[in-house]
């Protein structure tokens, strides 16, 4: 008999359930509007309620191996809570993964967005052939994810693999975090807009200003297409979020040497944009490694790849429903403070 | 019966050889100069005739685990050679493993020396009640291990935890290793020295200038020396130091969410003049984390430890000891790139 989980990926926007099975064969989707305003206590309903019609329904399917949820904002591994998230404010220091356990009697994983997204790449997409990477999710900011043998890596308080902050510019802009110069604040949608309007301002991008004033979206998406198109203060800005990303990526090879990071969220699809810059800096920024792109690789060499994200806004998704399915980690105790002992 | 290992610690200019239980107690150690320009055949049969009589001697001192040995520079683990290293050029693609394990018989595991001494500082020193930590070496260089889960985190080509070439300054000084602004720039003996000059250079530091016209010792610790005694643009260079590896180490903190970051190497004793603009630096620089020194932890919390080494220039020889008797770690593959599949 085989196996399958329930998958819930709680975006800003839409509660996405899936039941898939072992094999990542996707058995039933339900996506719905997240009603966020309507409270913790309502989402939560919905979402046992939709969770418990699909194992009804796949009951047939083979085992349930559990529920894993991926969540906005920063999960503890320990208790099972958020800890913060600015999309859902009355979820914090609220027991989350209890709550639906005990409404529903199955063993539920609550998960950080970004590390179940990078699960999701690891088991089906672009990793699917390593048990070792990293992941840069570069959406309305940058989230990352650590997979090691096959596991995320989640640190001491579940908080590890919080790519987007780590410093690419000394005093650079300051950052949400509290820091200035995060790698979220070059390599994110919001700094792509933002990084457009500091060049308009300066009065270095007539280019850019004109596109403003036209009928250009001006969003990443917008700023890509002028990047494509040739328009050079555009095409600057792609420049320098691939030099960021090299940056931050470079100082992971340094550290972690993995064999793969892979990038995705939507920013992604701007790779044309900012692989090239990212390839020429890696080179200079990560020590003696031999970074390429999948299509320059040696036969035979230990190269370190960097490349694009295979699952689009699946990832999550994908990765939620084979957390449950992965039995006790090497490191199960859980990590402690030496300060504790 | 109980077990020991005999560490050898190859300098570059100490060659320095002991046994050393499972307890960690020192049976006996042996110190001769390296007298690398006579050759690598010499200094391996030099190096071979001691391991041989220190077994001889400790024959009745339990099973011999086998035999580590700390070498400045890259080391293949998959091979056994030494990959790089200033301070041993005609070792470079040399089987130095293959050739020792040949002529004693025995199980040799070949480390990189800063690997060995954050092992040894995870035994026995500031780690040891932790599984996991990074250290920072801040000598002539600034070189890291890093340890997950009781064992050193090796990467796909044996060289993960390059902490030292970190970026801390996107178009800072430039490296040995080709980029620039890494943290081995701002935090090693030799930067210290360099910032040094700058600042006499630059016209800023004219007391700088007295001392190195008089009679001070123009070094790292000298330097010290200075910053100590108040004189402020030697306060200021280790201040630098401080925010640079504020940068470095929170970037990690970002990165792996460790309980334990050790700071060790010659520098690390002028502490008290780089760890209050470190504390200050990593509050801000990383994420939403509660990072402290050992002294300042409250009971009960999670918090990040930064702290100083204790086990001087013998945590090397200590870890070298120690890898011989870690059985078999979890992931025992070798690390393969999803180029070679």
């Amino acid at each position: 008999m085989s196996v399958y989980s329930i998958a819930v990926d709680l975006g800003g926007t839409n509660l996405r359930i899936a039941a898939v099975d072992s094999d990542g064969k996707l058995l039933e989707k339900l996506t719905t509007g997240t009603e966020v305003q309507r409270g913790r206590d309502f989402v939560i309903r919905e979402m046992c309620d939709a969770i418990q019609s699909l194992m009804v329904k796949h009951r047939g399917s083979g085992d349930l191996a559990g529920i894993g949820i991926g969540v906005p904002g920063f999960t503890d591994m320990d208790t099972g809570m958020v800890m913060r998230s600015p999309n859902l404010p009355d979820w914090e220091n609220f027991p989350v993964r209890e709550e639906i356990e005990r409404k529903l009697g199955t063993k539920v994983i609550l998960e950080n967005d970004a590390n179940s997204a990078a699960m999701g790449e690891k088991w089906l997409g672009a990793g699917r052939h390593t048990d070792h990477m990293a992941m840069y999710t570069l959406g309305t900011g940058v989230g990352g994810g650590i997979v090691m043998n096959g596991r995320l890596w989640h640190g001491m308080n579940g908080m590890a693999a919080e790519l987007g902050h780590c410093n690419v510019e000394a005093e650079g802009h300051p950052c949400g975090c509290g820091s200035r110069g995060c790698l979220e604040q070059y390599a994110s949608a919001t700094a792509i807009v933002r990084m457009a309007h500091e060049a308009i301002d300066s009065g270095n991008a007539p280019d850019l200003a004109d596109a403003a004033r036209g009928d250009v979206e001006f969003s990443s998406r917008g700023l890509y297409q002028l990047a494509i198109q040739g328009h050079v203060s555009a095409q600057r800005i792609y420049q320098r979020v691939g030099r960021a990303l090299a940056i931050g990526i470079g100082g992971m090879v340094n550290a972690l040497n993995l064999p793969m990071y892979v990038i995705g969220g939507g920013v992604a699809s701007a790779w044309d944009a900012f692989a090239p810059t990212m390839f020429q800096e890696l080179k200079v920024r990560s020590f003696i490694y031999s970074v390429t792109a999948p299509d320059h690789v040696e036969q035979g060499k230990k190269h370190t790849v960097v490349t694009i994200a295979l699952m689009g806004s699946d990832a999550g998704l994908y990765g939620a429903a084979r957390l449950p399915m992965l039995g006790p980690a090497a490191q199960t105790e859980p990590m402690r403070s030496p300060a504790q002992l």
